[in-house]
């Protein structure tokens, strides 16, 4: 990987392909065990469920201890640190207000014609939220997850969470408290969301399933969507951050690290007009690599995927950037908003020296669950929005039927669809008889 | 297929348990196939979309006549009868004026702890229109697609349809011209949408792939999802009337013929408080279905999968809806808004007598692409969102950081991801220095 690239040299746009193009995910074929496990759930319901939970978390549960209640909930969310409890309280609160916002109205209104249009949005019933156990098990994305259902107005948020060997993560049950989760399953892996999507006889089905989770939940995902909705099927996490020379080199290096320690195939870029700057903070990252408890990851990260590019001019930068698509995009310049609007195809902008990006990943407002892989050039983060749907509605007048009827008519004939045009002409015939 | 049920009898859970699971799409495996077509246009471009048009549409094309020009565009669309146009350019303003009231807007806010939030919306830069050619190659949809593409700020909209032995849809093209389509290549099947998602040395890659295809397209649409974006891969056709006894039986039975008249896999259905009014629907049915154009595919989609079921009153007929989640929802009865009300599930509803479904497919102003297959549960029809994507803001000040930041480094520390807090704590060591 070019580690250092320079926009005036004669190769940077073969070197800037290299990196956009870069194959940073590997995916495992799981989609045939994937296959069969949802089969099976389909099949035998909890009784699936329950083998494939002792087979691949060595825990036995029965229908009656597959849910957790409320007293274990309780329990197990009381080893988390008072600390933690009420930093998930503020960060609930501030994602909360955040996506209160987001909440879409419903319109009508009469037209000239007299027919009343508009349309009306309501929530998903039930949502089912996977939240990985082990090692990736973060309160914050269930905060991410959880609190959009809720303010959409979701009635029944079901998630499930595998507790391998038993092990349950108490910030993470703080947070399904503190979030109003309604019915934790100890479950995981692809059966958990064959539950979810099909129901067995001890969970009820859902209507949409969102949440992280590794090969074999994605796979599952994407084989129950249609008959449930799902959320994207997030790739590895991105950050590029933009920065001028007046910067602390330290601080840019820790931003850049913060997503390489996420995972060998994060990627970490800094685009800066000063070529100084650039060095500066490659050397910094270099510093902390030594000492990171993550070192192993973010420097196979840092490494293989990231880089240093130096660019003539801001204008220049904000182009890069568009082809880059950035799920998360830090703007360390002097005037952040003037740079941010020439930004067109970015997850999420922070903007300024203050804003480092794990305010966003925790307690800024904004959610977390970005589009990777350059796929915000055509959409968005978790939102409410995700959790509600529209339906359209129409009424027309006899006036309004008279008037637009006819042009009704004319198009069903042009594409040979003569019920379509018998429905508005039976109509048409009484008003004019 | 059961024809005619009532909640009453003592078998009906299961009957319409059997109508709820019909399986109504047999879609034939081609995805070995769409691979193959796929990694073949990713490789050659022109030559291996020239190659295809030639074998599957028997029309030789060269990359200089693979794009029609505006004067090819224009005498094509000339050759619409002149009420077909004024219809498309009438549908065409409709559909425009309802969406761009759905246009949402841009926010910004700062709150108590001084930081700034919000959010932005930009267009996709560019999107492709599947069109398709032969017998389903509508108009109206080609309005249904491009209109809010356009009303989004779509700045590029190329379009793809097949022109088998070199057949042009008038039509198709005056709604092209009116609906400002920018690009228009007599391309299709999956090497059409290879080439829109990948790019040729003629067709630029666009970001987005909407409008309904064949059982290759819709392959194909599935597997460029996530370099692209995608609309949903819409199922066959549904209609579900609710009507008490006060209409006429023979303008239902055309409501329930339009939708069946579409597919032998569509479905229609009538909810009705009055039996003897349920029968007369069936019977009027029958005799439309004597003389309908398109009597052999609507008399099998009535025979397998239509069905009169009675309810006890309006509120049972309400909550059989919600369970079948219709694309369309008419509600011919005395107090259309009350039933809707009572509703949470539906692509789009129709109030009243005098909005027949057919003026939502072609006139009325609200989108006509809907969600199928029960999907209405949790998935909405097309609009300008599916061509706009949000990019969120978030800029803290140095009070805002000191406020929320110890939040930050409390979870980050408590999710073992050092790099996350440290870039905190770097700044506010700086602030409280």
């Amino acid at each position: 990987m070019p580690q250092f690239l320079e926009t005036t040299a004669t190769d940077f746009e073969a070197q800037f392909q290299t990196l956009l193009n870069a194959k940073r995910e590997d995916s495992p074929d799981v989609d045939d065990v994937v296959a069969g496990i949802i089969a099976d759930v389909r099949a035998r319901g909890d009784a699936a469920v329950l083998e494939l939970t002792e087979r691949f978390d060595r825990v036995a549960l029965t229908p009656e201890t597959m849910r957790m209640t409320p007293e274990e909930v309780a329990a197990a969310a009381d080893d988390a640190p008072e600390e933690v409890r009420a930093a998930l309280v503020l960060a609930e609160e501030r994602i909360r207000a955040y996506h209160e916002r987001q909440m879409p109205s419903d319109e009508s209104w009469t037209d000239e014609s007299g027919a009343r249009l508009g349309w009306r949005w309501t929530p998903v019933s039930a949502a089912g939220l996977y939240v990985p156990g082990g090692l990736a098990s973060y309160p914050s994305s269930l905060l991410m997850n959880a609190v959009p259902a809720k303010v959409a107005g979701v009635q029944r948020l079901a998630m499930v969470v595998p507790t391998p060997d038993g092990a349950v993560n108490p910030a993470v049950m703080a947070a399904a408290q503190i979030a109003g989760v309604d019915e934790i399953y100890r479950i995981g892996g692809a059966q958990a969301v064959a539950a979810l999507a099909y129901g067995t006889q001890t969970i009820a089905a859902v209507d949409k399933i969102t949440g992280p989770g590794n090969a074999f939940v994605a796979a599952a995902k994407r084989r129950v969507f249609g008959r449930v909705g799902i959320d994207m099927i997030a790739g590895p996490s991105e950050i590029l951050v933009i920065a001028d020379g007046d910067n602390d080199p330290d601080w840019i290096a820790l931003d850049l690290l913060s997503q390489a320690e996420h995972d060998e195939s994060a990627q970490s870029l800094l685009i800066t007009t000063d070529a100084a700057f650039g060095k500066a903070v490659a050397e910094a990252v270099d510093k902390r690599l030594e000492t990171l408890e993550r070192r192993a990851i973010a420097g196979i990260s840092w490494r293989d995927y990231g880089a240093v590019i130096v660019a003539r001019d801001l204008d220049e930068a904000a182009a890069l950037s568009d082809r880059i698509a950035p799920e998360h995009l830090e703007l360390c310049v002097a005037d952040p908003d003037a740079l941010a609007e020439k930004i067109t195809h970015a997850g999420a902008i922070f903007l300024g020296q203050w804003t480092p990006e794990a305010i966003g990943d925790y307690i800024g407002g904004p959610n977390h669950v970005l589009p990777t892989a350059r796929s915000a050039r055509f959409s968005s983060g978790l939102s409410v929005m995700d959790f509600l749907k529209r339906t359209t509605l129409a009424k027309m007048s006899a006036d309004s039927l008279r008037a637009i009827g006819p042009a009704a008519e004319v198009l069903a004939t042009s594409e040979s669809l003569e019920a379509h045009g018998l429905s508005v002409t039976a109509r048409l015939s009484k008003l004019n008889r």
